[in-house]
């Protein structure tokens, strides 16, 4: 399937989750608040995240329908759906917020970040009160279980940021400890999403079970793609500058692979690089990248990300073919071709 | 009931709400973490808010208990009761850590401010960290409703904050205003707390209804005497410079109400002084204490606060005698003569 069919497909759910948001905002009080909150979740997102539990919940259906009761296509989402699975949105922008103001960012997807247009209280502030609307609608709609599921993946994510900023520098990073952040930052929420998908219909622990693999699969992939395309991406595409990790100093996959491959000297030059400043390693740019080239990194990253998406297909073998199938499918794969 | 005879009638629930939250903040991954919640939330705060829940949860179990069963003493706290109880105080730190960032304060309760001793990004994040993990024991613990009305009052709080920054400054603002401020960013949490002690027992809506106005009335008459304590409390005992508020341009319901008393040629004089810098308004320190009291704002705020006490008084006189009633009476009397 390719992107714009995919797209296509998806493109109902995707107006129906932006509905259900801009009524969720315009619930609030105070307009700058409305304001703040608009800008930030209207911003060109490709709503990854609710449209995965909203196939979640149709591949459930479909798999427990009784047959013969109706085509896939005339079940009725159950009412709620779209709004418990705006949460993974909310979420996602809360930390987003959060992350400009601490960044000091100025962009974010090409527009000024909300801190660029408001004063730093005012932004911290709307990602608070989007971090509790979300869980709050998460334990109203979805129950206790759910809110279980949706509390734990916010507090890994925390966790995996300190892990991160204890770690990302360290020249030692193993590959288990890189893919211990990458659970913690993407794969949790990324995973809860699909997973809360599943509690609409009496779903078998294995059906749930697979959901979550797949999810979390899904997540390390995309962030293993993203630390590629940082070194290989188009930067018109990606809209940063190439080889911006290492240029901050941050150790991903391809590097801690070749780290490993490369000869002592090399390893040495390499670790000086990175404790140095940074305006050696900006001029270091296209040598690293054949560091990492030689050293085998590229390749190993990429075949990561490849057994990774089989991984997450693979989880879904348990369900039967349908369209939600499908497009699950056709999200995982879309996350190895995409350049951006 | 003197001050303390009260904290010690107190302190045995107070020393198992310390205890849980230590476990509770024992329970997280990250050390580094640990660290900060513990520094942030072991800092000599007076834990009030859970005070709160659990003397509700005391008095509404000893006003349905069956005649004859238990004297007051020998009834058991609810399990989890103490940890839904610490909900409140999680909340509150994690308002704290966020304000302190925003306000680059230094110092928070005679102590180094958390933001001080650790950079920005960790600070936000423990934040969001005890607000997550805060509203997830929320919901698992107290369930949907209980959710729901902590869930509303983090919202009323950032709802108050916005409105705070909007209107602090405007030499317009209104009595109303005023309130309205101060019951979502102090009375609303304070509500809650005592609220949701109501729900380990059969209790009534009305007695719902009164602890809920008992700790409105509660938390605005703490509110208003804060703003009397800037003008009149003890430097050396509120910890704070006399007149702060008014220096930093910040409207109070004294000043309010000697605006609305004073002859045009002050108002125009004190308008004038709001407009301009601090520094004109820190040399007129003792001139605008002379001028509130002339106008009758003191006397106006504390009468104000008085009648919020007898109204929280007030809503306890539906509940039969006992300890947990007295001990709530103690702390709605402590606060119109605590001095710092």
């Amino acid at each position: 399937m390719n992107k714009d069919t995919l797209l296509a497909l998806l493109q109902p759910d995707i107006d129906q989750i932006n509905e259900t948001m801009r009524s969720e905002i315009a619930s609030t009080n105070n307009t700058l608040l409305q304001e703040i909150l608009e800008y930030a979740i209207f911003n060109g997102g490709k709503r990854i995240r609710p449209v995965l539990s909203i196939l979640s919940a149709r591949l459930c259906a479909f798999a427990t329908m009784p047959e013969g009761l109706a085509a896939e296509d005339q079940l009725k989402p159950p009412v709620n759906l779209y709004r418990l699975a705006t949460v993974f949105e909310f979420l996602h922008a809360a930390s987003l917020l959060h992350d400009d103001v601490l960044d000091h960012a100025g962009t974010r997807r090409g527009k000024p970040s909300a801190n660029s247009v408001w004063d730093n209280t005012h932004v911290i502030l709307a990602g608070d009160f989007l971090h509790a609307r979300a869980l709050t609608l998460a334990g109203t709609i979805g129950g206790e279980q759910c809110l279980e599921i949706i509390g734990n993946a916010t507090s890994s994510m925390i966790d995996a940021e300190f892990l991160q900023m204890q770690t990302v520098k360290d020249i030692n990073l193993s590959e288990e400890n890189y893919f211990n952040v990458l659970r913690g930052k993407t794969g949790s929420l990324i995973s809860a999403a699909c997973e809360v998908g599943t509690f609409f219909t009496e779903t078998s622990l294995e059906h749930r079970g697979a959901l979550r693999t797949y999810g979390n699969a899904l997540g390390l992939a995309f962030q293993v793609v993203d630390d590629l395309l940082d070194y290989q991406g188009d930067p018109d595409k990606t809209g940063k500058a190439v080889g911006n990790d290492f240029i901050e100093g941050k150790i991903t996959l391809p590097l801690i692979h070749a780290l490993q491959n490369c000869d002592e000297s090399e390893k040495n030059r390499i670790l000086t690089l990175l404790k140095g400043g940074q305006e050696e390693r900006t001029a270091e740019g296209e040598n690293i990248r054949s560091f990492i080239d030689k050293n085998g990194g590229f390749v190993y990253a990429r075949q990561g990300a490849e057994t990774l998406i089989e991984a997450s297909l693979e989880a879904l073998a348990l369900f039967p073919s349908c369209q939600a199938r499908s497009n699950l499918e056709g999200l995982a794969q879309y996350v190895l071709i995409r350049q951006r």
